[in-house]
Parts: structure tokens; C-alpha cells; sequence
């Protein structure tokens, strides 16, 4: 047995051991620098233990909160055990060491076996492994689902494939609380296994928050139980193209138990030509001159149906989806419609907004967000919303997703005591250039002028694939691995991992992890992985 | 019954009418505009007879110099057979008419039902649907492939599931001879599976030439019984990263059968460091100074051995490959190594070459074009050689792929009289900005001052799809439908497919086929399939 190497990697290191780092992973990657996004902290040694797909347990710590039975964590055992052992086949033929029972005891603070993930949860977890044994404690079962991954990312094969781990130290937690992921569902449908294979790659990348831009322009596929004739009438198809209620808990469901969020966004006033298909008197009626033009705008923000129908789809929306979230939308509104109607112009004159569509805009923004409170839910908006709003206090908190100076808008919304979200740096949704995961990989949401507790109000960012250009067919090679570059910066300590070329051949590792798991994420570059991709 | 509605497309249609044509299609397109790439001469009609799986017959006609027991067409039958009725399961429960029968008769001229499709192979068929029968008529078992797509993708089902074909008359051939479709199996091993269904992919465009880049600097998958070492030391992987003599007969095989010719390429003198790993002695040793550095260049022109070995590869190469001609490569040669090797310099002075080493480069071509002739080859060469070659009478097809002004280059590959085949403008393998299908679907290959003959060494043209980014995660919706626009423009009456925006709707409809036809075609903007891609 060979002598510890220890690696802490809150330390300086010098070029030439990076090298050798480099040098190491190429033979083999190992250890602990294989786990992406990077651990906080941690120490890793060569010292390796066999491991046996049939002498291996998942158990409960005796002092743990969860007990078996425990919804999140049974499934996730079940879920990580072929993930661990990805060849192991259940035959039994694969005995290559005596089989001395290796335990993975998981201990959890509390019983939240049968909740929602949710904006305070915590994810921290520690993690020892030692030759027979390995310890997960975490505060939460969320933590624990962390932990797991981490896990089996530490496992690896040698060439005759049997299963090792090294003996390891893992502190991880973190740096963001908010790491999400949009899906637009509305420019393209996206089947509902899509959907949930998606959440199986962001858990991967420990994101903990899938952002649904369930409807939008091209179509309303969120099937309503209360104004059923949005999807019948709003969605491509009335039956093939719509996500039923039973859809959307699949979706919630499975996202759950990998401790992801579920965040939906019903964007208004704007990009909401789809409702108007089904709900009649909805959006505004353009004019051409004192005609009808026979067209229509956004939501109409002068009747008070408008605000009823709200009320009552954000009563259903609130009750289907749990989180304590939901995304309001807000952006990009089309102010000629509204300025062509002449009820438009008379109730703005009759409120005093003068011909400053922003105004009305305002309005009716801080109509729906008292919908939503009143709800018990916290809108999130998009940063024209904040942009343009001079009631900022009612804002909770800001997504900033324009390109040009991002980090202004975070600064001037962090100023303003928002929270913020940021997205602009992370659209993915446009393939781009070659090696664009590198401009992915090294973006700094903090970089601000700004005080500390301005920079706490920066909860996290998100990726966007939005799309127009996106379905079935495209989206997991676009999205992965370019969204784990993101990841990483979400999670990690920033001076770690702010080295695209350091993290290339990690990188390249979780590619191939990826790809063994049966996602279709693409090639970073010339080379290849040991198990290619065995879809067509 | 309607009255019959005909269109030539060889007439001056106007704009109104293109109008027209566009409603139409949205509403359905159900008529031979749905054909891609658009048939070369056609009328239809909107008269359509129903067809029923369970009483659709292919028929050899009995004029037919191919019968049943024809190993292409009878194959043919079989494939087409799901493709025109994509949702029959043959349990028979789909009988909405009573079943009058349809038969699909087929004429050859030439039984070439064993051979294999060649660069004189004529493509051209006449297909007369009416109510109950359709005539298909060809030169070749080839002419009648193409034939059977255009016919496969004639019939579309109504609301409930019904199929139809309308009354058409087509007269149909290539523009070009050459429709090729480059992949790279050395930057990224793709699996043998991926490449059988992207020659499925590229039938259902009419593609006719499959160029196999088989080998490169990184990786040599290809296993050869004369120097099986090549592979098992110059492969990602011995076993696992290699394409199999058999894997090799079974790509041409499928080939064959879909009329689609298997072009290989193996480049030197450049791109082949994975040669040298499995043949000592191949590549040039390059100095630093007086010294070796360790490293190594392009193949060694200098040495007899060097051509001894090229000598029996290529007589291997040549009896697997049972194309007419072979790709040789020729491309990128750097000349720093060789100018650092004392033996090249030294060899060039004896030759009076001076230090023009594009002088060696032509030296080396010219040996390596007289070992594939001598084998019964043509060579197909990249641009370079003709570039710098003095002998260019010794040269036959060039290949033309560098970008600037293209048609400069093929204006002059064609006053030299050689053939010319065009790559430029289909480099597909990065992805671009988005509608970049437009950009390739706007390609005047002949638009250079030239005279008749001149035009006509114009072959055709390539998509070229390398593999430095690429594999078989992102492969199909990276080529799919980009290539097909290349396709039309190959394929079809330059005149009637010179507007990107008229295409538009037909090649969202052949998008939507393509992923019927379980094609993993990526999305050319905003809305959906009928039928959406089913994987994950």
C-alpha cells in the first residue's frame, strides 16, 4: 500500500503540481478531482478499497433522523446502486475479491423524508470513506442526495472492471442556493421523459432547480383543470402536445426525489398569444387607426376579468406546483398594441400614467404579483420588470438575463435590496461557438462593486435553453456537458475552479460519466470515451 | 371528385402562386411539393386514392429485367414497406377501406441487382401514380431506389390515420453525379450502428456517395488484415474503438442496398500520427538541430520502404473497398519536420527539388496515384495537390474545400479538365448560427466563368462533417435536415430551388419525415411534428 497523497485544495498550489495532476488524471481520473462540480473541501489519498456490487449496502446510520422507508432516500439508493455499478448485472458472475461487505451509512438531522426541496434547504454534507465503510452525514435528506452523487462519482473501474474508491474527506456545501435550469416548453413541446431525464442530468450536476417555461407565444401546453380550453385550444395538439395534470406530477414527483425544485413560470403580460386561443377577451385588441386590426397584443390590463381569470388560474398554478416560488415573467411586453387601443389610453389617463406604457406595465405586474402573495407564493420576475418598476419594494426577487453589462443589473438590483438570479452569461439555447463551455466556466457573479450583504442578495443563476431551436431531437447534446460548466460555478469555491484549462480534462472525465449514464452529452473535443454512446 | 389541380414546376410560376402553394402546404402537404429533393419534372393532381397496408403490393413488372430474387429491390421492398405506412402494426385492426388493391409495379432496364452503384450508375426513374397502380420505371435497380423514396414520400395519412397518394406523373434524374456525405471516424470513433443510420438518413435525400474518412492523426479504427498493428496500437482502443473487416462488409453492404456508393479515404502524407504508432519507420523523424526530437512528421517521402508499405495497404484497401475510386488525401501538410530532417533535404538536393517542398509533396502524390491506378483506382484528391502539383494531368477528380472564393477554385480545377467536386460551402460540422440551412441551401455550384464542357467536370458535391466536435451523441441532429439542404441542391433543378424562403415549409415537412422516421433531425424554428422524436 502506498503512501497517502493529500491533496486540500483551499491551499495554493503550485503550476508543477498541477501537472502532475494533470498527469495523474490521464492515467486514470481517479480520485476525488473526478467529482464535478468540485467539492468545497476535501482530502484524498490512493489508498483504495475493492468494492463488490454484492457486498454492498446502502444504510441508515442508527442516529439518523431517516429510517428506511424514507421516501427520497430508499429511491435514491435504488437509483445509485446501477449508477455505482454500471456494469454489474445481477448474475453474480462478477466475484473478483472476497466480498467483505462495503457500508455506505447515511445519517440525516431531520426527517424530511416527505417534503419538497425548498429555497432553505440545506445541501451541505460531509462524507468519509475508509476502507470498509463510508460515513454520509447531512443535515437533510437533500444533503444526503448530494453526498450520494458525489459518491458515485468517487467509484471508478480498472481496466479489468473491478470497483475501487480511495479513502477521501469531503466538506461540501453550496456557494449558491438557487442553480437552475430552463426548459421552454412552448416553442417546442418536449415529451415528458425528456423532461425527466433532464432532471436526471441536472442531479448530476447537483442543479437544484428546474425553471419551467411551461407556456409562452407558440403555445399553451399546461393542460388547466380550471380553464381547460388554454391547452385545447392554446397547445400545438389538444392531446398529444399537452402536459396533463398527472404529467405535471411526474414531473414534480420525480423531480423531488432527486431534490430538485420545480419552478414554474406563467410569463405575462407578454409572449402570451397561446391564451388568448382559449381564453376570449385576454389579451388586448390591437387597432389600425380607430379600427379593429383583428390582432392581438398582451394581456389586456385595463378589464377586471383579466384580473379574475388570474386569480383563479394562479389559485390552481399555486396548488399544483409546490414551491414557494413561482416566475411571473414580465418581459419583452410590445407597448404598440396597447398604445393603439384607445380603452388602453383612456384608463392611463384616467390613472395618471400620462403615455408612459411602463406605468401600465408596472400595474398590472404588481397586480399579479398580489395575486401570487396573497397565494403565498414569492414571484420571481424577469429584470424588465424591475427595470421599469417604481413600486421596487413590492419585488421580490429579479432575474437578470440581458447581455452588455450584467453585472450593472445585478448591482443596481442587489442595491435595491432584491434578490437576484442571474442568466445572462448562461443561454444555451444558440449551439455558438466551439469551446464555448469555457466562456460558460468562468463567469464571476459576484465581480460587483458592491457590499456584502448586496453580494448575499446574488442567490444564484441559471441556465437557459430556450427554444426556438430546441426539442427532443437537439436538446441533451446542447445542453450537456455546456450546463455542468455552469454548474460548477454554482456550486464551488470560485478561486478552485476558475481555470477553464485546469478543468479540461476533469471536464472531459464527467463528459464520459455522462455519456455512460446514458445521457447524450456531447465531445469537448478530439478523443474518446471508454464506454461511446450506444444510442443511434 | 375535384377538378385536377396541375403544376409543372419547369414553367414560370408567379409569386401569387407561390402563395397559393404555401397555404396549401400549411393546410397539408399532401402533394409532390412534400418530395425532397424536388423531383426534376412533375404533375400532380389532387385525385387521391386511398391505399391500405393490407392491400399494397410491390410488383415486378413483367417487362422487368430484375425479378423477384433481386437482392436490392427485394430488400427495398422491405424497408419501404414500413416507411410508407409508418403507423401499421399488422394486426389488421386498420381497415378503413375495403381493400382494393394497390400494387407498386417496378421496371428495370438492367438487372444490376448484385452490383454495386458506381459513378456511371444512372439514378434516373419515371413514376406514374393513378387510382389504383403505380408504374415506376428505371435504367437501374439505382434509378428505382430513388424512386421508391420519391413514392415513399408521395403517400401522407389524413386526420384519422388513413393513407393516400394523389395522381402524379415524374420524370426525375440528378443534377450531379455526385451527392456525397463526408464522416470522420478518427477525431471520434462513431459505432457502426450510427454510420448504418446515417446512410439510412441520407437515402431519404437521395445521397448517393458515402466518404468514409476512416483514418486520421488521431486514431486508425480501421483493422487491417495486411497491418493489423495500425489499428491495435494506433486505435483510441484495440478492441473496442475499431472498425472490424466484417464491420467494414457490413457498412458497404448496407450501402449497396440503399444504391449509396462507399467512398474511402485514407489522407497522407499528412494527417496519419496514428499510423506511425503501428508502423515504425513510416512517418518522418523530425530534429531540433543536429538531434531528433522525438517527434514525428508526415510520412516519409524518401524511402523505398515507405512506398513498399503504402503499396500493400492499398492493394488491401482496394479489394475491400469495391468503389472505382479512392480518396487519397493530400491535404494540410506541414513542412517544419520535414525541412528539419537532414535525409529529406539531402533527397530533395539529389532530386533538384531545392527547398520547394511542395516539390516532395507532389513527388509523394504522384508515387502514392500510381500505386492506386495500377489496382484500377481513381484517385480523388483534396484541393492542396492540385494547388501545388505540377504534373495536374496526372490528377483526375479534385475535391475543392477550402473557403474564400471557392468558385475561383473550381474554375480552375475545371480549365485544368479535371473533375471537380465541391465541399466549401457544406462544412456542417460546426454548428453555426442558426438558419445556416439557408446559407447552404443557396450554393451555385456552376456560377463560375466557364464553358459547357467546363461545367460539367463539376461532379458534384460533398457535406463534410469532421469529427473534432462530433460523435454519435450529436452527430444526427448536427447533420439532420442541414445536409438535406445540400441535398436539393444536388439533386434537383437549380432554377426551382434557388429561394431558401420557398423551401421553407418543405423542408419543415421533410424535417418532421425525418423524425417520423426516428431521425433525430433537429428543429428549424418555433412549432412541432404531428409525430415528435420518441427517444431521449
Amino acid at each position: 500500500m502506498e503512501a497517502a497523497r493529500c491533496v486540500t485544495f483551499g491551499q495554493y498550489l503550485r503550476p508543477h503540481f498541477y501537472l502532475l495532476l494533470l498527469i495523474f488524471l490521464r492515467n486514470g481520473p481517479h480520485t476525488v478531482e473526478g467529482v464535478w462540480p468540485l467539492p468545497q473541501t476535501f482530502t484524498s489519498s490512493i489508498e483504495r478499497s475493492p468494492l463488490s456490487p454484492e457486498a454492498f449496502y446502502f444504510e441508515y446510520g442508527s442516529q439518523s433522523a431517516a429510517q428506511q422507508g424514507c421516501s427520497v432516500l430508499d429511491a435514491a439508493f435504488t437509483r445509485y446502486f446501477p449508477l455505482i455499478f454500471p456494469d454489474y448485472t445481477g448474475n453474480g458472475v462478477l466475484r473478483f475479491y472476497a466480498d467483505k461487505p462495503f457500508r455506505l451509512v447515511i445519517t440525516v438531522d431531520r426527517d424530511d423524508c416527505e417534503s419538497y426541496p425548498n429555497e432553505d434547504s440545506s445541501e451541505r454534507y460531509n462524507l468519509s470513506v475508509s476502507a470498509r465503510q463510508a460515513s454520509l452525514n447531512a443535515e437533510t435528506v437533500w444533503g444526503a442526495l448530494r453526498g450520494l452523487e458525489t459518491f458515485s462519482q468517487l467509484v471508478y473501474q480498472d481496466d479489468f472492471g473491478s470497483y475501487f474508491v480511495n479513502k477521501t474527506e469531503i466538506v461540501d456545501f453550496p456557494r449558491f442556493q438557487f442553480r437552475g435550469i430552463l426548459l421552454d416548453t412552448s416553442r417546442h413541446y418536449l415529451p415528458v421523459k425528456t423532461i425527466l431525464q433532464t432532471l436526471d442530468a441536472m442531479a448530476y450536476s447537483k442543479f437544484n432547480v428546474f425553471h419551467w417555461h411551461i407556456v409562452d407565444d407558440p403555445s399553451f401546453p399546461y393542460q388547466s383543470r380550471t380553464y381547460p380550453d388554454l391547452s385545447s385550444k392554446g397547445a400545438f395538439h389538444p392531446m398529444t402536445h399537452i402536459y396533463t395534470q398527472s404529467d405535471v406530477r411526474r414531473v414534480i414527483s420525480h423531480a423531488r426525489l432527486w431534490g430538485i425544485r420545480v419552478l414554474p413560470e406563467f410569463d405575462s403580460p407578454g409572449h402570451t398569444a397561446s391564451w388568448g386561443k382559449g381564453q376570449s377577451d385576454l389579451l388586448t385588441p390591437c387597432y389600425r387607426g380607430s379600427s379593429l386590426s383583428g390582432t392581438f397584443g398582451p394581456v389586456n390590463p385595463v378589464l377586471p376579468s383579466t384580473y379574475q381569470f388570474m386569480a383563479r388560474l394562479f389559485k390552481e398554478v399555486s396548488s399544483v406546483f409546490p414551491d414557494s416560488h413561482i416566475h411571473l415573467g414580465g418581459d419583452e411586453v410590445n407597448f404598440s398594441c396597447w398604445s393603439s387601443n384607445p380603452d388602453i389610453r383612456a384608463f392611463m389617463k384616467k390613472m395618471g400614467f400620462g403615455v408612459d406604457f411602463t406605468k401600465i406595465e408596472a400595474f398590472y405586474m404588481e397586480n399579479i404579483v398580489n395575486i401570487t402573495s396573497a397565494l403565498n407564493k414569492t414571484a420571481i420576475v424577469w429584470q424588465d420588470v424591475f427595470d421599469y418598476h417604481e413600486l421596487r419594494s413590492s419585488l421580490s426577487v429579479v432575474e437578470v438575463w440581458k447581455g452588455g453589462c450584467y453585472l450593472c443589473e445585478v448591482r443596481r438590483v442587489a442595491k435595491a435590496g432584491l434578490r437576484v438570479i442571474l442568466a445572462s452569461p448562461w443561454y444555451l439555447d444558440q449551439p455558438g461557438p466551439t469551446h464555448n463551455w469555457a466562456r460558460f466556466y468562468t463567469v464571476w457573479p459576484l465581480a460587483f462593486k458592491g457590499t456584502e450583504e448586496q453580494k448575499k442578495l446574488v442567490i444564484g443563476g441559471e441556465v437557459c435553453m430556450w427554444g426556438e431551436y430546441v426539442d427532443a431531437t437537439n436538446l441533451t447534446p446542447r445542453l450537456w456537458p455546456r450546463a455542468s460548466a455552469a454548474a460548477e460555478r454554482l456550486w464551488s469555491d470560485e478561486k478552485q475552479t476558475s481555470s477553464a484549462d485546469k478543468a479540461f480534462p476533469r471536464f472531459q472525465d464527467l463528459r464520459c460519466k455522462l455519456v455512460r449514464r446514458g445521457i447524450r452529452a456531447e465531445p469537448l473535443y478530439v478523443g474518446h470515451c471508454k464506454h461511446e454512446y450506444q444510442g443511434v
